[in-house]
């Protein structure tokens, strides 16, 4: 259950993190679920395991350029209207929303949309973190088709999708969001409880909250704030592994815009040796951090790039030159390393020339 | 009735030139239109006035880049799918089919579907001649709505709209033929024969077939095809007036791909007197022509570029250095000339500097 602003401000903060410098900024949706709880509603967070075999599950998702969803506050009404239309769309009642991205803005959504409507939303995604394609999901890896969905703008246009592959769909999807000028939201991966439990990156949404009352509460006592942090993400037990990357101060960061990908590379340096350096490259998430030229992270482990003083997790854009910033590499779960997983969103399909390491490895 | 592969022909050539220079070489229908016919189907047209009011009607029409049309041979299944489609999407059978621009490749799809099924198609059409946008129709302009719509590939991937305006339709279909990569054909505009009557541009195929049977008969008898082609376009009674614009040798020729229109320039010059030149101007369709400077025809007129010794058509793309063509100045049909037509494709709306002024008032 999500009843308080101190979560879903925690909630947020955390979906930042895993957002791996992608997915854009949750602020927008933060205010909207607060603004929910002030009407005294709340959102219902449950287990996959909870779900009934064949309960009806859809993704709620935003498609947009980062920059434009920031900027574009969704209206209640438009979110309501995606639910009344998924449920004449597919011809049944939707008994629980998911996330299909845990990273960034996309985390919100259909929180937003549970608590609006009392709807469960399942504790889980589709990615664990973000990445900038449909596609790039476990459902996809593991089966579950992005077809048929459908897209909606605030305005109610609506377009709606059936393709032979889950790329075609994204390729589809971005062009109608271009198309409708700016941000649309959408219901894809129509999946029955059994196929959630099944194929979805599971305890996401508890990850989230967790990352962010860790930061805060050792704010709120003066404590470092990366202590409980580290102590929190590694967890062998869970084969979670978390590595401070670099502690320093960026020197360098340079942003572009082209075939519709925010390119970028952030150079931070060792404040007391001046030859030491780390380099993120951003393809719209951080997707590869090396130390000196050498690998230390590379995606779909996640890469967190945070403030020295506070914790703070900032998104690619955020970052600026000056900036005292730690980085931290971070385990994806376990089931975005498999191999099947690592064709689908691996670094080569980033155009990185390597194959994935685990961050565990990578950093001995 | 269309039922010799010389009317196929005579329309094919028609088409050519009431495109205005653009709307795609309709060979590729010609050859799909003859394989039907040497099946023994033929396709029947028939007048507006034989529909019933409440016949279910739609338009059936390919999207995409001319140049990849011309490349594209439409598949027999294709077309079929379309209209399973449209039935399912719609919810009913489908009573007759209409062209939405009859200048071009998009003259020849109806027809070619009609003959595959039996369905009648109607002898009209939504412009009466071709333009770049879905929204650019008399069906629009006389609020009949393209929503909801319907575009579907080769593969089968299906999209379906439903828009607030046809110009966001436009945009969105625009955008999905991108990401399907090439050449979508979908169903737009469905109404009733009421509406069809009401708003369509009646009696174009008509029109093809009669221009493209001057050209082929006076090529026959070993005459100019110029006479009975100019006999047969100026019919004052029906407000159809022709004129000879030029008559000359293409001196230069400039194409541009860009914002995803064909942009171009054609100068043509007297070879008699050096000081002579006229110039079309080209956006996908040619524009406006000017002779030494002064318009003497401005879209939505049509303008029609034709080899000089054969009366052969000639599309934008056909042009090159050395070519002898004449340019005839033809009027656009009569409804497409009033001021609520010329708000959505009159001069201005392609960014030229100018009112309309009919052909016959432009050149005396």
């Amino acid at each position: 259950m999500i009843e308080t602003v101190q979560e879903i401000q925690d909630m947020a903060r955390g979906a930042v993190f895993l957002g791996s410098g992608g997915g854009g900024d949750p602020y927008v949706g933060e205010l909207f679920l607060r603004q929910q709880l002030s009407l005294g509603r709340h959102a219902k967070i449950v287990d996959a395991s909870e779900l009934a075999d064949d309960a009806f599950v859809v993704c709620i998702a935003g498609v947009g350029a980062p920059t434009v969803l920031v900027e574009h506050l969704v209206s209640a009404k438009t979110l309501l209207r995606v639910l009344e239309h998924a449920e004449k769309f597919y011809g049944r009642k939707v008994d629980a929303l998911i996330s299909a991205e845990i990273g960034g803005a996309n985390s919100m959504f259909p929180v937003a949309l549970g608590a609006q409507t009392g709807l469960p939303v399942v504790d889980g995604d589709g990615m664990g973190r973000a990445f900038p394609h449909l596609e790039m999901t476990t459902f996809s890896v593991y089966g579950i088709k992005t077809s048929p969905g459908f897209v909606m703008d605030d305005s109610g246009n609506v377009v709606s999708f059936e393709t032979s592959t889950d790329r075609l769909a994204e390729e589809v999807v971005r062009g109608v969001a271009t198309a409708l000028g700016a941000m649309v939201y959408g219901c894809f991966y129509p999946m029955s409880g059994a196929q959630v439990k099944a194929t979805a990156v599971l305890g996401t949404i508890s990850q989230t909250i967790e990352i962010g009352r860790h930061i805060r509460e050792a704010r709120d006592h003066f404590e470092d704030p990366f202590t409980g942090l580290m102590a929190y993400l590694n967890d062998p037990a869970k084969e979670r592994h978390a590595r401070i990357l670099f502690d320093g101060k960026i020197v360098d960061v340079t942003h572009e815009t082209r075939d519709g990908w925010h390119w970028g590379r952030v150079v931070i340096g060792n404040t007391t040796d001046e030859s030491d350096q780390l380099t993120v490259d951003i393809q719209n998430e951080f997707l590869i951090v090396k130390r000196n030229g050498r690998t230390v992270t590379v995606v779909p482990d996640l890469i967190s790039v945070l403030d020295t003083e506070t914790a703070e997790p900032l998104t690619a854009e955020m970052l600026a030159y000056g900036q005292r910033v730690r980085v931290i590499g971070y385990s994806a779960a376990p089931v975005m390393r498999r191999p099947e997983c690592l064709k689908v969103f691996g670094p080569r399909m980033f155009g990185l020339d390597e194959d994935f390491v685990p961050v565990e490895e990578l950093t001995g």
